[in-house]
């Protein structure tokens, strides 16, 4: 039988990701101090991976499957199949993003005023890269973290650091000069594995099963009665995917509608059923949708 | 644009008030240190303010919509407009109220006894006017905090405190003379914002879409397939709002039912839905029911 | 009115005993400090006592029903009916058991060669049977905790632990000889209470409503629409317990097909449902299933 | 006996206050939920007394002797004597001061233009004096905490708030108009105990010793072996109170050195003492210095 | 060489024992999951041991030496050599007991009416024992923990439990009946170790230093200058066990005294030495003495 | 005037290193967010820098001083000047080294098996040139923690790792193949810094201060009385750098001694001093010492 190697990010996404699998169908249990998170798969071998390390360990063949960072995977140019993208344990509603940070009362206003300067950063590659790409020549040191102080204290010119709201940076006096990349996590999966007609079926399996997870966290199930002549501008109102279905109560004056939507929706969209004469409004959890 | 501004309580009821929201559909992003959560409407404003002020501030129309306890809109006696009664998050089975607290071995027995003595609380205001309107006069004097220990210290004669299961205040050998007010949360908007025909239609919505979610917390779906012959028996049983659904399986002697039941009511209604012939009960959550 | 005296396992499995008795439709309330945790069921007085001692209390009648672990009903031989096995709350995909641990270099190979050894442990009656039923002599003590340090420190030959994947033997350089007793959570309750009719419809109730939390928590509702012709071969592939309800789409070349399978089942049916033609798949939680 | 009503502040000076005391030569013990910490001193009772109101209680009696800040002294306009200024546990190198903050975009340049302007801040009694002193009529609102947010929210014009660095005021994007208040602890007495003479012994017994152990933190013992003929140059360095001992070794061309001085002196000292020839630097800690 | 087994307590004693080892000489480092810990003596290996179980390993010879409660030495009636009483990490001024423990409404009332009762405790031996001195018939079982709890609850008729100042036990509306036992810390060793020349030589100097670490925390260095005509009259303030050091200083109506008193004798001394004229009184703290 | 740049270690060594200059005779206040602690010397600026990055940044002269190890100068061979070797805040009694580890059951026996194999450091530059310098050729990789899990998971053959105990190593089933580096934290200073008249004044008396400091911390003061025949016998066992100072007490049959010692070398001295005749032997322990 072929074991499958998947690693799991290890600290900040680790929980949320223990979650997202049992969500999909696999239960992962991980202890402090031991490596290898249980999983109720007798074909997967988990390994706790840190997101930075991940791409490198799929792309040399160590691990077949893995979730880490768009970022992570630019920074180490790892050679990796990306199977999906999967936005999961956002703190915040805004995406995260590697940004160019000075003092306030700094000079550079624009990525072309890093000539000549000094750099640091957790990002060194894909900082130089992209600098490179534009004709600037600075010098780009790697940070071992608590990067936002060095710009603070006057350690280097400027930070490439990652941020969602901005906040922190404002906090500490410091600017955001421009985004340099979004980022957001990816499955992805070593080549070879992917020529393999047994792991590839095994990836699929588990790629179908986390989207149809996550797709299930931004949709509901809507139940409502509607009177029957009303059934034609309440149906209209849902932006229903597949038409929604209809049935008709005991009391044919009155029909039942189940359907679809999206979670972000529902705040407006009952007031306007209601308003429209729909009663008995339900609202579901999914737990899958494909 | 108008925008409308929402004042979250801050500390004890932040996070359930999060979740409330999140459950009727709004998404807010509350970090260490920011005071202006996010939320993903762009028309909505929230600020974390402490329910102590939330009246005062709501009167005075810097918020247009908050949420605050009974307690405190009668403490400060700020014209607000009260729209919903809110409870969730509470901690235990029982009401919070405000009680008056002395020694077991005080003279005290009855709030008349107050007459000359000294109160401390920090619910200045209530107690004042309620002393009054019973013709006591005592002096009462704002308490910081860690209330009860000053009634037994000595420092007062008796404290105004708030309780739910009065555990604390008899583990340090104090006693309950009696209740002074029965609290709990209240959703209150400024009148001139009631008045304004935007605002108004938010706030509305926001209100039934929080209560939408309330009363979801309190229900369930129910359904199971019964012979028949025992139709009439089992759906009288349920104590449904509407009728509940019927309709009939591919095995005609069977039918399927389906009805929104009381939560609590469960627990009993299942044993005799089984006594009674019913099969394959299944019971879902509901998030919202309007 | 009888009341029914419920005892709550105190301590790690305090929790998720709440958690499931809510579910099962018992709201209880625990205060750290507070002995007797509320409960919304004027006919139940719940007390918080230790596993350990759990089995004593329900035998000699202070307790007429509780949540103990199977070791320790052996372990005080205690006179109890047992109702049910209740599987919840656990850390891995693992059971407990009780092992006999020894230093890896230790010459202890098998039970028998416990002959003569000293053998320190928490479950020292269970213990002092298995060896005596055996035919074997040593000396068996009680060990406060903290036992494996005992086999570590070479303060006995030997000890008895509950462990669920051994790990943290093995990291402290010790070995499994042998599993001597699997162990799960177990409803129990007293002889007499069983012979007391109101009483024993109480713990019934009781035992079923917890079974069907327990049952639903291994439960998922799955629904699809499936073109008219792959009507069989879906349904074939489904392992119901209960024939699937289907009903015809307004659109007659579909149908609507509604299931409840094992959730553990759905992450490889999904993709065959796929594989054969379903569409719009989802999947509902349940709150219980009787 | 005459026993000494003694309040200990609750709170962030309680640990400091407790360590103080004995190093004075009281051991204090106090337990969380305990209101009475213990003392080994049967003449004392000790209560703990919010910093906010131990003033108030000194004042009217209940207690004979206190700790507490200037600000809330003055706050409460309470009659109490001041018996000694006590600095100690201090986070930074900085005094305590209560500061006007506005934001910086605040057209607030002075104090003078809260002029018809909404101030919160939890000293009001303070604030509004300070006003009324200017002629300046403005609205002051009392704050149950989180001041400075409601600034950076809008709540209010202006707020008046305790800061050592400033560090967290400018972190959230504030301003320091200017300083109203420098604070710092005060030892408190009731005058009535004052002029009972058993209570004033041991309230200038309390302050004497508090005195000793605050004084003995701020200086230490030095000793060292000087030449004979450095003597006097060595001696001239030392900025001592009283005279240096000296004392002849057996080798009667050295002498032995002994003095006080301040702890803050010393890194500057030991280097010259050693450039000027002595030997043997030794410093040590004192417990109590009258 | 001879290795001397040392058994640390561990739990609540473990952190106050190394930090009085440390005082006495030894350095000993204790990490988390270890169950040796690192001592800096050749001769010495140290072992992690609960208080409970101290005794039975120092008696039957695994441990040559250790600290335990004098308690645990009675209830197990191990035969150990007392060697020394030590008194340290105390959270309150007064001693540790066991005591006999009843609701407030108890009938008991004094420890003979536990006749025909159910006790339980942890102390089960040395409760049976003392029951069966006086006579008394009780059954006494054994309490995992939280023991207070199970007289609170009715599981039993009185608990035999430890405490300090009893306010847990009156905070739950308990009483106690009478104290069993004072007890306190005790070392222990082995009496066949103390028939070995070199293990007694060890185990003495271990006794010795322990006491002068502890003897040095309840005594201080004094010094002063006090004019010549009162010295007789200061110096005859001082409770000193050998005479004080009197030496002349420079200025010779001056002089120089030193001596060791009590800790808590010095707030009282103080005051009357500088009554009588002393100055420049310093105190300065001990780290050992003999 | 000419300011000091200077780098206190950021993280674990954090409070180490604070309460050691404030035992030196500098007061720093470090607070949470804050990258430039408080220092109380006009003429010294700190800041926060990790360990990793403290040598890059006294060689490019951002820093003038800065505390790190040994490590981190060999890794980054940054040119700086070592000005002293500074140990404290050590775990445990043994010193810390950067360890070569692999699973159990690997092959690996020295470090020239690493011949062709990969492994993951922290510490890339040393290792590879460790490697080079003995013709091994091996993939070194950088690791961003969690190092040792990579060998347990066999993501690589061997890790790089620092260490004190080896406990950790042990308890994952690794083996420690040999030492690779002492290290300890050293003081180092800018070149040209050094060069600076003034600020090498500052280097040079911060650098006497924390030795004095350090010194003291293992060293102590020991007093005495001696019988005046016993005098020669007792000062031959005194290891004192300096003779002792002897003095006649009143008694002229009894000498007070004083000197000196090694903290280390008292708990073998005191029962020997004691066997001798001596009394009153008192240990102080000392601040500083030159």
């Amino acid at each position: 039988m072929t074991i499958l190697n998947l690693g799991i990010p290890k600290g900040s996404l680790q929980d949320a990701t223990i979650e997202l699998f049992e969500q999909a169908g696999w239960r992962i249990s991980s202890y402090s101090r031991n490596y290898f998170p249980d999983i109720d798969d007798p074909d997967i071998r988990c390994s706790l991976v840190r997101a930075q390390e991940m791409a490198r360990y799929v792309a040399d063949g160590t691990l077949d499957l893995g979730l880490t960072g768009l970022d992570w995977i630019l920074e180490t140019e790892a050679e990796v199949e990306q199977i999906s993208t999967l936005t999961y344990s956002k703190t915040s509603n805004r995406p995260s993003r590697w940004v160019l940070v000075v003092p306030n009362a700094s000079p550079i206003q624009r990525v072309e005023d890093l000539q000549g300067r000094k750099i640091a950063t957790e990002l060194v590659g894909f900082t130089r890269r992209y600098l490179a790409e534009r004709g600037i020549e600075a010098e780009v040191e790697f940070s071992w973290g608590a990067t936002e102080a060095k710009a603070v204290e006057g350690l280097v010119d400027a930070v490439v650091e990652i941020t969602e709201t901005g906040s922190t940076i404002r906090a500490h006096g410091l600017r955001i000069v421009e985004d340099l990349l979004i980022t957001e996590t990816r499955l992805i999966a070593n080549p070879s594995a992917m020529q393999d007609a047994e792991k590839r079926a095994r990836i699929d399996q588990i790629a179908l099963m986390l989207r149809a997870a996550l797709t299930a966290r931004h949709k509901v199930a809507l139940k409502c009665n509607v009177p029957a002549h009303q059934l034609d501008e309440i149906v209209g109102m849902l932006p229903s995917l597949h038409a929604p279905t209809v049935s008709y109560l005991y009391d044919r004056e009155w029909l039942a509608v189940e359907t679809i939507v999206d979670a972000d929706a529902v705040r407006d969209l009952i007031p306007r059923m209601r308003a429209a004469g729909a009663e008995g409004i339900l609202e579901y959890a999914l737990r899958k949708m494909v």
